[in-house]
């Protein structure tokens, strides 16, 4: 497995991206990413239960298709959710026009929203703008990196992740198989307007995978990325994690392919991070280590009432190491835990031993510690095996600036 | 029910407070409260796992009375919590003084401590100062307030709720019950200090009620009340509702009285509601009705999603009718709910139907109307009987202010 810091993009599938006027900042807003053919598609969605118009279509076209996707349709600038009918009409509506353009079906249409919540997505302008952008495609990085930065809102920086790793093909010769992914989430550029922060992933790869493989390939890597980070707590109504393999490389995936797995779930870490570091207003990123709860769903308790918490937050946007909030979080949790067995280091430094200040705590060595931009916390509970890494962050003047300065 | 702006205080007990140098600040910090003989106690704590030194004492003293207080000894400027055996040492060093001082069982005296977290206690100055607040001690009004007063951190003003109603005695003849109530919770006095907010409510009456009778009152009154409210969610280590019977009115309760039942919600009510008012940086208190749940428990989801939001208390802070955001906070709260059949109204103003932006929905209008500092908030979710009352707060740059800015 290869880490690759430039775009080498999956055979199969063609980029681009065009201004359609859903912005109001009049930048790139809508992007296609098409398959030469129906591609095998796996997805994920929010467990929000209010979700957005485009993502009740998702679910019915995966299943009627069996899980094929011949076109990716994402608009950023709109999220075309709670708009009722009305927003499932815009949806249906460029979906069929996509099946004109590219000849296929509209359930193999893939359509994509981020942007303000409740206000009519205005199709039209997507349909308009359809067809000049279907002429411009192209497989080339350059348009790939296209969609990666049309399909921001409030994000401040593009984010993609490329793997590549060589299996053995039937005649024992190497085949090389590619995956690229795009993502966007949680950060600022358009603060005119009040962002409702949703994470849109896309992850394309070149190797031939049925789609219920693949869906077995998806979900444990989300599990480890995607699932593991937080920065305000608040669940979106357009989260969209979509896995499109072409086949193009000619290289067959079955189940259980170690190094598929391995490099598919670099590449949903490396962007989770991103997503992480892009988060509003951010100062600080967060890696908590959990270890020691009596399950692994006691760990994911106490990480989540940490990353939730305001006022640890506010301490680490102060760069203060007050770990007594950080008990409090761990003792509201709902996890089993014994007070007076809890440890808590900052990076190398033990802070807390057995429920009390570690004699060797140190405040201005804590204090220096936790001033860099990323820094790590463990919490070792001695309950049990369970364990877990999450990611999140501080909560700062900023992303109050963010998201309350300005009315819609 | 009489509801008293003036306080008229229960008989039966004597107040004072004295400043022991625990608070940085040099304001007075410590506090008794004295039954003129054992009164009876009914107390809640904390749902938090981590729990201070004082709150395991407090139930073992309980436990061991048999729901008997002679005592309340209150520190602030420091929880007395997460200090390992030196914070119970502490706090059995209180007691024992207060028991010599005042001729009681140890276990009779019920410590209560908030401030810092995380910093053994000084017992030797509440110890120290302690003769002299014993000989100062009156049943006045203003020795009352004097407590109120003592008991605050970084609260801005003092909380106390009153009520007064009359029973018929074994004559027929009418005799009178009064509650006089001091509380403290979420504010802002000692910016120097990194807070841990806690709530302390201490209620008396001087109705004769047996321990077991006083709990079956005290448990539903904070239910609808303290278990109703939220400034940011996170819950602290030393939470205490404390309610004594001292008897001295004469006038006794059993079971099932409804004029007191009613005149202590009335004041747990009051006391709440000036918690959340005096919130770390509060600029809006927001009450919200939640109707048509599926349950009771859904209703109260519903509710704390929405009152935990970081989105939905910035576009608050923002005075922004971000509707949107509100509906996916139901949409994740874990509730039943069917997105097309949503109902929110800011007031008397309907902003969402079924789901989606209401017809008569005028922006303006909304903007003025959550522009007030107080305004309600009602969602109608359609899906049963299930509903609930509960405040909250918006979020706001001073308590980033009040919780970053200040590091240890």
């Amino acid at each position: 497995m290869t880490d690759l810091s430039r775009p080498i993009i999956p055979r199969g599938f063609r980029f681009g991206a065009i201004k359609a006027g859903v912005k109001a900042s009049g930048r790139p807003d809508f992007s296609l990413i098409v398959a030469d053919s129906p591609a095998s598609a796996a997805a994920a969605f929010t467990s929000n239960r209010v979700i957005a118009a485009p993502l009740i279509l998702d679910k019915q076209h995966l299943t009627a298709t069996k899980g094929k996707v011949r076109v990716v349709a994402i608009n950023a600038g709109n999220a075309n959710c709670a708009a009722g009918q009305a927003g499932l009409d815009a949806a249906n509506a460029t979906c069929a026009a996509a099946a004109r353009i590219f000849a296929c079906r509209p359930d193999e249409v893939f359509p994509s929203s981020t942007g303000v919540i409740g206000v009519p997505l205005p199709a039209h302008k997507l349909i308009d703008a359809m067809p000049t952008l279907a002429a411009s495609l192209g497989a080339e990085s350059d348009r790939f990196l296209e969609v990666a930065h049309a399909i921001l809102t409030t994000d401040t920086v593009e984010k993609t992740a490329f793997a590549r790793i060589e299996v053995a093909g039937p005649d024992g010769a190497p085949q090389e198989i590619r995956i690229a992914a795009l993502g966007k989430g949680s950060g600022m550029i358009h603060p005119q307007l009040v962002p409702h922060a949703t994470m849109l992933i896309y992850i394309l790869t070149d190797a031939a995978v049925e789609p219920a493989v693949l869906a077995t390939y998806l979900l444990p890597a989300i599990e480890v990325s995607f699932n593991r980070i937080s920065v305000d707590g608040d669940t979106s109504t357009n989260d969209t994690v979509l896995l499109l393999a072409s086949g193009a490389s000619g290289a067959s995936i079955g189940p259980g392919n170690a190094a598929f797995a391995a490099a598919l779930a670099q590449v949903c870490s490396s962007l989770a991070h991103q997503v992480v570091a892009d988060g509003e207003g951010i100062t600080h990123v967060v890696e908590l280590h959990i270890e020691g709860a009596a399950s692994a769903a006691d760990a994911l308790r106490v990480a989540k009432a940490i990353a939730h918490s305001p006022l640890v937050k506010t301490a680490w946007a102060g760069n203060d190491p007050n770990w007594g909030r950080l008990a409090a979080a761990i003792g509201y949790s709902g996890a089993q835990v014994d007070p007076d067995r809890i440890d808590i280091s900052f990076g190398e430094h033990l802070i807390c031993r057995n429920g009390g200040r570690a004699v060797e705590f140190d405040e201005a060595t804590a204090h220096a510690y936790i001033s860099q931009r990323e820094f790590s916390i463990s919490i070792q509970l001695h309950q049990g095996e369970g364990r877990c890494v999450f990611w999140t962050t501080d909560l700062t003047h900023e992303y109050i600036h963010i998201n309350a300065d300005y009315s819609t």
